[in-house]
């Protein structure tokens, strides 16, 4: 434990980054808290699409007991999980913190260091049915907590996941006041934003920008 | 004109990052674009709270034509409305953009630049009435098309803003594919992300946590 509660957002190359930077707005803003981003090395971190690089300064190795994890996804998720520094790290410090989090495919690093067995959980909507492998239940909920486990849905889930997480932390004005803040009052121009609510015809194009990597692109 | 369609994301120091990178997040899933950050100079960026650091190749200057421009906000864009290269670049390079677009106070920027004159155009909800002084029409709007110019309102609506413009670039489908795949289906778990839902006690509140800027804080 620290004198303030430290979070730790995980970066790693190739990571979805408005799965780690929806979160981070929402946490950055909670007062009293030590946030930073880890990575299995310091310096930069390419995140999907390779345009975007940021410079972490911190190493998994140097943040050993973190009191809250955020464990963002990517494409790269699916062969991540079966073994990858992330997933011992998470599995290493998931005992002692407080919570642990996890924004779409990034469940699926929960689950192969261990910490789904037997919980609800999400992921992003195209990846859900991995979790069972995990002895995790399935669920296509936008955010589902689980002890003190909390998993969200696809990318742009992780603002929804972290102001649930803000509310279990600092209580529901806390939340509000950050949702204020950074004026999430979401009004998608259209209604195709889960496999339920999307045309078939959207449904089958998706594979082609599901991830916004472009072959050998920067 | 480019072979592909560029777009310019720019950053510049305690730029609030969920602004550039939620429409990155969309655009970067946009086919045939042509996608860059830009800052005043090439190098690491530190956005709001000082914890992102953000490595950007490209100058302002070696981007002279872009076709699309996403000008995100910031509370420091209230001092650099009054003068600042970013501005300069706006007004040097939106008579040959398709598409001038911001979101939160990055309107700020657009209107020193004097793009907003005769408008409508929004920002965030607490920097919306120093918009008149631009010329424009403040406009309580999530987002805001007024001809080539589209304006978002604070940060998390750089999302909706950019299912907008990809619409209007690459239609409907496109737009609605992307949304899906980010699964941009918001469920905030409270209703308090515009000042006209927040309770009083919450809109006093949100001074301390506007920003996430730290005082001193890296």
């Amino acid at each position: 434990m620290h004198a303030t509660m430290q979070i730790a957002i995980v970066l790693y190359p190739e990571v979805t980054a408005l799965d780690a930077i929806g979160p981070y707005a929402v946490l950055s803003r909670m007062p009293g808290v030590d946030l930073r981003f880890v990575a299995p090395e310091p310096g930069i971190v390419r995140s999907d699409s390779g345009l975007l690089a940021i410079e972490v300064e911190h190493a998994l190795a140097e943040t050993s007991a973190p009191d809250v994890i955020v464990v963002p996804g990517g494409l790269i998720a699916r062969r991540m999980m079966h073994g990858h520094p992330v997933v011992d790290w998470i599995r290493a410090v998931h005992p002692t913190t407080t919570w642990t989090t996890s924004v779409c495919t990034g469940s699926l690093l929960l689950g192969a260091a261990g910490v789904l067995e037997g919980l609800d959980a999400t992921s992003h909507w195209r990846a859900l049915e991995l979790l069972s492998r995990f002895g995790a239940r399935p669920t296509l909920d936008r955010v589902v907590v689980a002890g003190k486990v909390i998993t969200g849905a696809g990318v742009s889930a992780g603002i929804d996941m972290a102001l649930v997480l803000v509310e279990r932390i600092a209580g529901q004005t806390v939340a509000e006041t950050i949702q204020l803040a950074i004026e999430y009052d979401p009004q998608p121009p259209f209604d195709a934003g889960s496999p339920l609510k999307a045309s078939a015809e959207v449904r089958a194009l998706v594979d082609g920008i599901v991830s916004g990597v472009r072959p050998g692109g920067r």
